[in-house]
């Protein structure tokens, strides 16, 4: 059924039939979205397309897709450093919006903040169900979403619902994500690896050209969102994360976590 | 619990906790809209960001926000009057767009036309429950809602639904307005103002800089609607107002409300 | 209650109340579009705006709006031809999404991709209910729908909507078509027409200038999209219709036609 390949430190890496490749996040405890783990990702995504893989799913552990950015270490960050990280945070949600096979995310636990912004840029996002977390919460940790999240969040779920959403600052749960559009499917935990592989099979049996054309003409205008000045944000975002308001909620929230 | 305020002729101003100003429409009977309240409403909301208020709810009276234009007074205009209102009440709506804090719109009752107008450029709509009509039936009445009302709605609501909305020219029932989305909640008539109290404390409690550029993100392109050549179409609708269809659809309606 | 009218050789025209016309496809024996039948209808419309006609509704054969293109005919067609033939079918489009009537597509059964594809572009879609079959499968025909029948798609039921259903390139039922929006209606098959008439004559007795104006706003994103460069794509959709992909799966479904 499926063959291990090479994987990375941070990604495990397993081709399952017909050229679909799962590319799983494997940094434990939580998958936590750190500058090694994204850079591996970017790698990852390059060499699937180098290797003609038809299409990709990205996974993570069972009850945990993603706690989001790893807080605690890009506090340690300098500006320059914290520049680096976004700008290539941002290279990735380039990535997945551009990619030249369709990418389905199996959100197969919790997937809050970050790991909902990855799943948004994908072709399509089945969710685990369960008591899971997920949704644009951060607002309430201080920070502000950049124009092209915010945009890929509208193309997805409309606009006033994105204000709504983004505005409110709070995770979701499962259910509330289906009802709002920001997943397309719940399935079982154990069923998120296979129906996303099932997902893919429907789609990839089709004339080759006619698909993958009209894939680029449905997903061009969340290809050129990163065209647009402003959208990244780069320097207020790095403004913002050192300003007092944020650096204070952040120092809070993981003092709250080292804690728990 | 609240305390009040210096109040206008024409309005009531109540401050809540937390610095949330309730203005409420206070013009017997039916709070028909014309050039004294609209100046009102403007100086108003202008007071309240002086006051450095962090959040504002806009009521009416129980059972009636608002009747709408107040259309046997503004028959009464001349060319130049009523491009001069025409002008006033679009600056209330761009000032309700760009607000600095967020604005509930408290439907208290009625809120047909001109009510659900003002209330479309607001952060949040709760309407009372009861037998209430709201809506954009201004075909109905013979009058043309200009490019940046219908660009509201099409933000609000989507754009095919409110091509259907605004071409019926219809009053509907608070439940269809919420079917479609013209409004956010629904809640018992003596629980809108409470309820838009809550929704704004549970906002105002967050980070505050992060909500608010947020917030300016997410509603930059309804801002920005106003700088559309031709948004407000001035001259179109002072042209459209003293047509023969209009004027004799505006007449008739005056005298069925009168006989009644 | 209707007079028969001049009729073409492919349409009947009936005329029911308060000049309202039905254009009924008539091409047996499933209504496939043709160059003909294009040539036709481009010209029963320009009839129809001449005669000042106040509403119109497109219908079809009980059981089948139309199937969709002719494929075995335009097969038959050379570079030249099936580039007049897709200027002639845009020219179609065009000529319904500015039309200066209100016009009702009465989809009276199966109305798979070309037939929903003229009625994306109608005021409104009333569809028989039944075991019918609609939806934009061009996808799984090899066939690229060109954009502006995406921006029309999207305009209907939102981006990410289209970008699902376009890309899935499947026919779907009648319920699930209303569930995303691609009708408005679903009433029993011989309840179409009337429902077309009652729907037309509700909106027509109006304020005429004011319904027309607020249509034209409300309509005037889908009238522009044909101004976009690049909307209908002549030279990619001639260039990719002779593709090998293309032209090998039309022959092997026009085969699969001829033994069924």
């Amino acid at each position: 059924m499926s063959e291990s390949q090479p994987s990375t430190a941070l990604i495990d890496i397993i081709d399952h039939d017909d050229a679909i490749r799962e590319i799983r996040l494997a940094r434990p405890p939580a998958n936590a979205i750190n500058p090694a783990l994204v850079t591996e990702l970017n790698q990852t995504l390059d060499q699937a397309a180098d290797d003609r893989i038809a299409g990709v799913i990205l996974t993570g552990a069972p009850g945990l897709f993603s706690a989001g950015l790893d807080v605690p270490e890009l506090l340690t960050l300098d500006e320059a450093g914290m520049r680096a990280f976004w700008s290539d945070f941002f290279a990735l949600l380039q990535r997945v919006a551009r990619s030249p096979m369709p990418i389905v995310a199996g959100l197969t636990g919790h997937s809050p903040a970050g790991g909902t912004v990855i799943a948004l840029f994908a072709d399509y996002r089945i969710q685990a169900d369960g008591p899971y977390q997920l949704g644009l919460n951060e607002v309430q940790v201080g920070l502000v979403v950049p124009p092209v999240i915010h945009q890929a969040l509208v193309r997805l779920i409309g606009a006033y619902p994105a204000e709504r959403h983004l505005v409110a600052g709070q995770m979701i749960s499962v259910d509330q994500a289906q009802a709002i559009g920001l997943v397309d499917e719940v399935v079982a935990a154990d069923q998120v690896i296979s129906r996303a592989v099932e997902w893919l099979k429907t789609h990839l049996k089709m004339p080759r050209k006619a698909l993958l054309t009209t894939r680029a003409i449905c997903r061009e205008e969340l290809a050129q969102a990163f065209e647009t000045p402003g959208a990244m944000d780069l320097d207020q975002f790095v403004k913002g994360w050192f300003s007092e308001e944020t650096q204070q909620t952040m120092k809070a929230l993981v003092a709250r976590l080292q804690k728990a």
